[in-house]
């Protein structure tokens, strides 16, 4: 079996519209900061014209991730749903210009391609409306078999679980992963998600799950515990490998042989936190995939996490090869 | 007569599309520098598809120092035309969303929105490549009578005169601000945009003009000299004000009174540089526009420029506001 791909990612394809605002502006809006709102297009429509001046960029948590490991000289493929409209080209472009393989057809019918609109706050936290658009039509006939099987690790969304058809694609990803010797990541992605998706994720971990992403809220939401020493010991009796990361303190590995605590790599300004969770994923995955240790494997993940959330974006703006010679 | 407006700008209405690059992908595809190049939408889909990943956010000269004044907390307006597109929309919601008016109906027929591909290079120079899609359909017809008779300052963007409407649009607002007893400003826009109408500036700026915005290279290509000093006397002889900038070495300001130079505000990681002349301007007529000296306009016009070129993107990522209490 050859290993054509480091990481296939499967996720919501999704372009991000990026704004500043003041807590005042979430208040008045009624959102709950730091979290990630599924929307409508009315109610996405309503919130763009309230936002400041925006920026346009690709986005979708798997999406950067793909991102980040092509960025890192990692070869990637993309599964996830766009339309064929302007956005759904630029989103194309975009991932594709980093180098990863991304032949989802485009839908040419239906709601037109994702949009995330998040509002950056002076903390650097960000909050995201999402309106999943185009995504909502994928389903298991997108999940490009031979890509798959030919990638060490395909990684899945937990966002994607808020579709219909997700759960069949997740499970006929994850059989097609398994049967060709390989491996399968998830990120839970949003503690929200874990409470909406629980039984589901809970069931996918233990059953289909080779490697997990999470952050503390995530993993305390998905066994209920708000004590992060039950979580770990959960979720290390249910796979093989947990990444679990604590923003400004590190991240924690686990596995069958140990416990790692690693720290976060120093950000003079942390300007946007999007996409920090995506990019710790990207560092991880790509050491993995290229023989590194479970410590170096965090210690990547924290690099290039430093890099994302010094900027505005979630999608690396300069190569991140850069790193590899530090850690 | 009533000061509804502190400054109304007048230019093209472009979407930026952003990426990194570096030097050698600028020799590979024949690219000079720092230059802004006008490219048909064919040659502009090219170079997009050679693109990394980019982001998008709304630019255009005049577009981003009405932004910077917005953003000071002046009152604006803007002329420019926008197709009824995806990008239009998004230019007119940006523009908009900070306060400024913006009444200019869009095309519905002909080229779509116009775009801007900039590539930021390692040292954080930007080179462009423009293609001007809608907004060569300006006209006279578009100039807004009644906004240019409210507005202090009328700012006309020197680009414009690539499109072949502009010269007889830019006479009458001139004309107009004139017979309200308003001033005119003028930005030079690009060296090689000089050198393609350099008559009919010196003719604009000898007759029509009251205020002169240049960077060094554009001032010396405006009067065929190497030497700073003679530009300066010989703009010194047609304008009352010119403020002329020169990067890192700060900025001259011209009048009948004075010749003052004003040190530039040290930016710790210069990201991206495009812009930086816009918000300049923005800052130096925010400040003129409030009754400051010819110094005060200089130095909020350099805090301005500094504020964006710390950035990528050359719209003000949070209110300029606070820049008031720094200068």
């Amino acid at each position: 079996m050859s290993d054509s791909y480091n990481v296939v990612g499967i996720g919501n394809a999704i372009v991000d519209v990026i704004t500043t605002a003041e807590d005042a502006f979430l208040e008045t809006h009624g959102m709950a900061k730091g979290s990630m709102t599924l929307v409508d297009e009315t109610r996405a429509e309503a919130l763009y014209t309230a936002m400041g001046n925006t920026t346009m960029t690709s986005g979708g948590s798997a999406g950067n991730t793909i991102a980040g490991i092509a960025s890192l000289g990692g070869r990637t493929a993309y599964i996830g749903k766009v339309h064929d409209d302007v956005l759904g080209t630029a989103f194309r472009h975009d991932i594709t210009a980093v180098g990863a393989t991304f032949r989802t057809p485009p839908t040419t019918s239906g709601p037109t391609t994702a949009r995330c609109l998040i509002f950056v706050t002076p903390d650097a936290q960000r909050t995201m409306h999402t309106y999943l658009g185009a995504c909502v039509t994928l389903g298991p006939a997108d999940v490009d078999a031979e890509l798959v099987a030919a990638a060490q690790v395909t990684y899945l969304e937990g966002y994607l679980y808020d579709e219909p058809h997700a759960k069949e694609a997740f499970h006929k990803a994850a059989d097609i992963a398994h049967a060709a010797g390989r491996k399968v990541a998830l990120s839970l992605s949003d503690a929200f998600c874990v409470n909406r998706h629980r039984d589901a994720f809970l069931a996918l971990v233990d059953h289909h799950v080779d490697i997990v992403f999470a952050n503390e809220s995530e993993i305390e939401a998905l066994f209920e515990t708000d004590r992060i020493e039950t979580a770990t010991e959960r979720i290390r009796a249910m796979t093989d490998l947990a990444a679990i990361t604590r923003d400004a303190r590190g991240s924690i590995v686990v596995s069958a042989d140990s416990v790692i605590e690693v720290p976060s790599v120093h950000v003079e300004h942390v300007v946007d936190t999007t996409g920090a969770g995506d990019l710790y994923a990207a560092g991880f995955l790509y050491a993995l995939t290229t023989g590194a240790s479970h410590r170096a494997c965090a210690e990547l993940g924290s690099a290039a996490a430093a890099d994302i959330i010094a900027h505005v974006g979630a999608r690396p703006q300069s190569p991140l090869a850069r790193l590899l010679a530090s850690v």
